[in-house]
């Protein structure tokens, strides 16, 4: 795999146009209004919150996608549409409708995103004349892959991005995504979006299974808070146009274009948690050893939610008793007597006891700005990476200190 | 039921003598050892922590009950004795045998919990001639009461005491409780304790059954962090000296003892939740209408750990988003159309949409010191109450800004 040297935006694959603007939605004038659109039909999939309460655009572009077929995106930020009942739904179908007019595109090739305030409905008087006019400036390159980068983000401090471009059997083929989440749009809730677009030629069932792949190993191994919002999404369009042999069936091509999504999702996943509210920390569990799969991701849950295990990270303190502690609330199957446990490398527990580790080596690594957790679990041969973040005062402060 | 209106500690119910002394485990030279002693075997029943890291003593204790009897409880604060292995184990036996020939009972009726520091060996040079020399200072009344429930602190505020007294077919029989929590032991985890004695006649089957269910309700459905101890614990000796007619089955007199006993337990709870760890409020969460009752508990779960819901509280914001967020992600069965959600009782969620309630009415509920979340899901007939604390910075400063 070739790694760009430079990070690229969603115009970067071929075949794809973009535009970020302001249509009023946010009372602090920043943009809200994101367009992407792919010149021709795109293989499409998605992946949704698993809320029992999902926001009306999740349930809108959820159905649409279905077809495995998408030629646009629509984004708003500052309202999401969430806990709008059917008015809401009508909203989220008003908005791919007036982008499916503009594109002359089915309704249902157009999918939809909403991010911000909960309870509230979307200013469709601001929305809809919005879109019609942020349709004029699509365009591809730098400058708009920023701007579509920024007009997604609610109070995320910085924008995300990653691309890769990977050789496949002699042809190019781009994937760059963009992403926002760990911003609270005042006073709601912290919701993750990825969209992701590639010139790869790909069918529909391929493409999901890609996309299924890589979200599981990163969005989905990712903590900040432990709290799902009801509107996260991950989408990808795949426009073909990197003249690739079509990818409908695993083997190499797939391979190594499922490689190339896992490394974009990932770099997005880390950005995310990077910039989670409050986080001045981020660290890594590596779970090992485990009887099951689902044990593997009990345990890596279980410790990036702890909030006993967040602050000692935040303190820097090597607290390896609290790590003990979330491996044996997690569900999965433990044997303390087969149970090792290093934090940088440093063994602190193995099997049964106390490793008697250097206490100063231990606090020069949690001192770092990346905190690395090895958990052996002794039983098995499943294992499963998580991220998490630290726990601080200012996520108090952030989550706390204002009214709705 | 005659509630007492003076609370009474464990040497209240008849048959029990108790002592809280120093040995010398803190630092601080605080208290931390305590003997409970019945002048007889007592009907015992005990719940342990669900960890699969469960400490030295829990797994020693969790063997002494399985028989339904027990003479004495040994307890020291200030070193947990989890995560020492077979030696701790070892350890747990000596301090069970050294009170165990001061009884004159068998080793096995002797029940030990130990809380505070995690990974390291108990002081047995100190434990056990303390446990003799504690021996000697047995007796009733108020003032040891006060003494016994100081010494099983670690760095609680303040210590947890409850009474109950009882009048079964003419008889009155007396409980009492003492618990810990929320307090850290430096520098390391959490850990609830609770000892009940009664004086009440009653099998050990039906003991264990209403101390299971008392601990259910309460308990288990209170939430500070959502961290595990490894050595949660809560026992109950009963010596039947109240001279009721022995409870051997359901019934009335049953009805009448465990309902007391739930009371107790209750009230030790709230008290634990309102000593939680930087917490300035409690609030209570009321799931109706669940599909079945795991549901209801998802959704108390959930909600109580929530870190978005408990910054919501502490910052007095009825931000009901974050409920619907929560009860969205718990896991249950929930259709949002027939969901409702009501903040101190008032409205703010009916059946899929904003219920417009009145944001001054929410908000002074929300700045009192007890907060009320009433969830009716709309789908069957199961409910739970739950309990909950705010989040606070002091949160973090407990539980971040030390070293280990």
């Amino acid at each position: 795999m070739t790694e760009s040297t430079q990070v690229h935006g969603v115009t970067h694959p071929r075949g794809f146009r973009a535009a970020g603007g302001t249509c009023g939605i946010k009372a602090s004038g920043k943009p809200d209004l994101v367009l992407i659109v792919a010149d021709n039909t795109c293989a499409a999939a998605g992946m949704f919150t698993t809320s029992k309460v999902p926001g009306a655009p999740v349930i809108v572009s959820r159905r649409h996608v279905r077809g495995g077929k998408a030629r646009a995106i629509v984004v708003n930020s500052g309202c999401s549409n969430v806990a709008t009942g059917k008015d809401g739904e009508r909203d989220a179908l008003t908005m791919c409708r007036t982008l499916a007019e503009q594109v002359g595109c089915p309704l249902n090739q157009v999918l939809v995103c909403s991010t911000g305030i909960i309870g509230r409905r979307l200013p469709m008087q601001k929305i809809t004349p919005g879109i019609a006019s942020l349709y004029k400036d699509l365009a591809a390159g730098a400058d708009v892959d920023a701007k579509v980068a920024t007009a997604i983000l609610t109070t995320d401090l910085v924008t995300k991005t990653a691309s890769r471009t990977v050789n496949i059997a002699g042809q190019e083929v781009r994937l760059a995504g963009i992403a926002k989440g760990s911003g609270m749009i005042q006073p709601n809730m912290a919701t993750m979006l990825a969209f992701i677009t590639t010139d790869a030629a790909i069918s529909p069932a391929m493409l999901r299974a890609a996309l299924k792949d890589a979200v599981s190993a990163t969005f989905n191994r990712t903590s900040i808070d432990h709290d799902t919002s009801t509107s996260d999404s991950a989408m990808i369009l795949a426009s073909g146009e990197a003249g690739n042999r079509p990818i409908t069936a695993k083997g190499k091509p797939f391979s190594a274009f499922a490689a190339a999504l896992l490394e974009v999702c990932a770099e997005l996943a880390y950005q995310i948690v990077k910039d989670g509210e409050g986080a001045t920390k981020v660290f890594r569990v590596n779970v090992t050893g485990a009887k099951s799969m689902k044990d593997a991701d009990r345990v890596g849950y279980t410790i990036t939610g702890s909030p006993l295990v967040k602050t000692a990270v935040h303190g820097a303190d090597p607290n390896w008793g609290r790590l003990a502690m979330a491996v044996g609330r997690s569900g999965a199957a433990v044997d303390p007597m087969k149970l090792t446990m290093s934090i940088g490398g440093i063994a602190v527990f193995a099997k049964g006891v106390n490793a008697d580790a250097d206490l100063n080596a231990l606090e020069a690594h949690m001192k770092g700005s990346e905190v690395q957790f090895d958990i052996d679990l002794g039983l098995g041969k499943h294992q499963a990476q998580w991220l998490g973040c630290d726990l601080s005062r200012e996520y108090i402060t952030i989550n706390a200190d204002y009214s709705t």
